[in-house]
């Protein structure tokens, strides 16, 4: 869409944002140090590049600048004016003692879009605090949400959901400034804090329980979203009815009658309340059969159910290969690579994986060239060779 | 923005995107069956309105509509030559069945973005299913990923990850769909399934040990995000050290500097796959002082550290005060509400909450007579009165 970026960002939520924005045809400039994005170390198996690194960054360039070199600040200078959007993320005050804050670049292109991507905000007694995605799991609520029934014991999500969250809602505010931009003509700064995205992304739901201003509702009985995985003979299922339509048909599958009759579950409010009685009579039921045959007779009686999938079935069960989702293509450093393309199909605009991810500064002789700069200048600024 | 979006979506995933798009200036007609979404009516306090509609469906107005009657049909077909975009989340094939396809549609507005929101697109094995959110989980690895450290046994993630992730992606897609139809003037049909979303999203972290083709690495040993809830002395805290700056941090405030001449322990890898010993000697550290005495230590050596939040202590605590998140204001149905405004703050168009939610059909009469509509003719296609 003839969109450039330029990406200061590094670990999760920031190029996470930068790599669905590269899916769909933005040219994402990747500017690193010269020891390049701290992801690509991670889970190293010996070239240099990690399955998450390859995971967040395909399809950008990267350009290794010394930003404490007054060649490296010139040439960071240089690109900016040849771009639409500038994002970071590091600790507020840092881009500013860098030397590219706000007014500062906006001075080298007027009308960019300038994205400050934080754990906090920039004030508050958190703003100056490392973050991780943990960090904010604990903060959000998610870890209370999750916590064991039993114990009442926090527990994390096992997978960075404010790390990707804060990816998806960047990538939306980025794109909604890109399209203001079209109409207004001006460039804004898009401010985003990981704390905020979650709270945000919780409330319907697993915050939702504290709405109503003075009738807030505790715990865990403030939640709707059960967990609704059920042992059989044979595996793991899931099955849940929220409709009438539904639960009448939870009832025909499993020859319980009995509990059409049942005056807690006969609306869909009542179902949610008395959801605990609700499920472990269910359980009980669902032990006496295999998996399969309470997957046929549930589908058949039109109520949602699934296997519950380990990892590596995932990606190779039928309905992804129906979506063409999954891509495979050879990557010059770590060989054969497996990809989910972006997950909205547009049908007439680019919205697939734009290329690998590249290697430390693997494209800024191109990149500075392209600026017009001599063999000698492109020496003096890179900081990590080609 | 000036955008207009016609919304005949219901539960989760959909309203939840068109919300976002609500409170960054979109125009959002929720067009209802006289019954109304059906969350309306879930986990429900007395006054037809459930707090998950509140907080799903703030800012849009409500038309209700009987689109099975000729009137209510009309009233549709002359809604749409207003509008920039068509979101629809009903099962493949029901929106043609109702007459309001993508061609039919196109007809009435030729530029319209036209968006499907479905659990798995148009085609294959679960296509026809219905689908709720753990449905989701339990197909894209999430309930596979959250599965319990000792027995092996799935679990469910206790909020519904998938749905908001799929209105998250939704919202992009709009956005970025708008954005290109400025540039080129051609509106698009885009499509999204929600288990697309989910192993997108997953994919960088939670699903990236199948990166590598014929080189998978399976199960647990496939992920880096570990339960980083420790036991203080008075509650829980989350404390993690990922950089080596940030392991010295650790090691320092626990006084431990015997962990820093630990092999396992010299390389930000190292510390990853030796996870597990390295949070059990910390975790028995961690239980001889208090919460406040750990975290003060910790701040102080640099190291990411929260405490745990409740579900209650999350927008009361100081950082939310300070990044002016909450917003409370009078709702005409349920009273006082509180909600979070939209997470990314736009410096220069609009982004906060645009009004409450709708009563079913409140604003059926104002929006038919924008369109020139007599009085007569409006109680002829209005199916829920005002």
């Amino acid at each position: 869409m003839g969109v450039r970026i330029i990406d200061l960002t590094s670990m999760v939520s920031g190029p996470a944002c930068t790599m669905l924005l590269a899916d769909q045809g933005a040219d994402v400039i990747k500017v690193e140090p010269k020891e390049g994005d701290l992801v690509r170390r991670m889970s190293d198996r010996g070239h240099g590049m990690s399955t998450g690194f390859i995971s967040l960054n395909r399809g950008k360039r990267s350009i290794a600048l010394d930003l404490k070199s007054d060649a490296g600040q010139q040439a960071l200078a240089d690109l900016i004016p040849t771009a639409d959007v500038f994002v970071q993320n590091f600790r507020p005050g840092t881009i500013e003692r860098m030397g590219f804050g706000e007014d500062r670049v906006r001075t080298l292109r007027d009308d960019i879009i300038y994205v400050s991507v934080s754990g906090f905000g920039a004030e508050g007694p958190y703003a100056h605090k490392r973050v991780y995605d943990p960090v904010i799991q604990a903060l959000c609520g998610l870890a209370d949400i999750q916590s064991d029934g039993a114990t009442g014991q926090p527990k994390m999500v096992r997978t960075i959901i404010p790390d990707k969250t804060t990816a998806l809602t960047a990538a939306q505010a980025v794109t909604a400034a890109l399209f203001a931009r079209e109409r207004t003509g001006i460039g804004q700064h898009v401010r985003l804090a990981m704390l905020d995205a979650m709270v945000a992304y919780l409330w319907p739901e697993g915050l939702v329980g504290h709405t109503l201003v003075g009738k807030e509702v505790h715990g865990s009985r403030a939640q709707f979203a059960q967990d609704l995985v059920f042992e059989t003979q044979n595996g793991y299922i899931t099955v849940g009815a929220v409709s009438d339509i539904e639960w009448r048909g939870l009832c025909r599958a499993t020859d319980r009658s009995e509990w059409l009759a049942d005056e807690r579950f006969k609306t869909a409010s009542g179902r949610i309340k008395n959801a605990a009685a609700r499920i472990e009579l269910l359980q009980a039921v669902l032990r006496e059969s295999s998996s399969e045959e309470w997957l046929r007779k549930f589908d058949e009686a039109g109520v949602p159910c699934a296997p519950i999938l380990r990892r590596e079935e995932v990606y190779t069960q039928k309905q992804v290969k129906v979506n063409d989702l999954m891509r495979e293509f050879d990557h010059p450093v770590v060989g054969r690579v497996r990809q989910p393309r972006p997950a909205a199909h547009f049908d007439r605009t680019p919205e697939d994986i734009a290329g690998p991810a590249p290697g430390i500064g693997e494209h800024g002789r191109e990149i500075l060239e392209s600026l017009g700069y001599s063999r000698e200048r492109i020496a003096a600024s890179l900081s990590a060779g080609v």
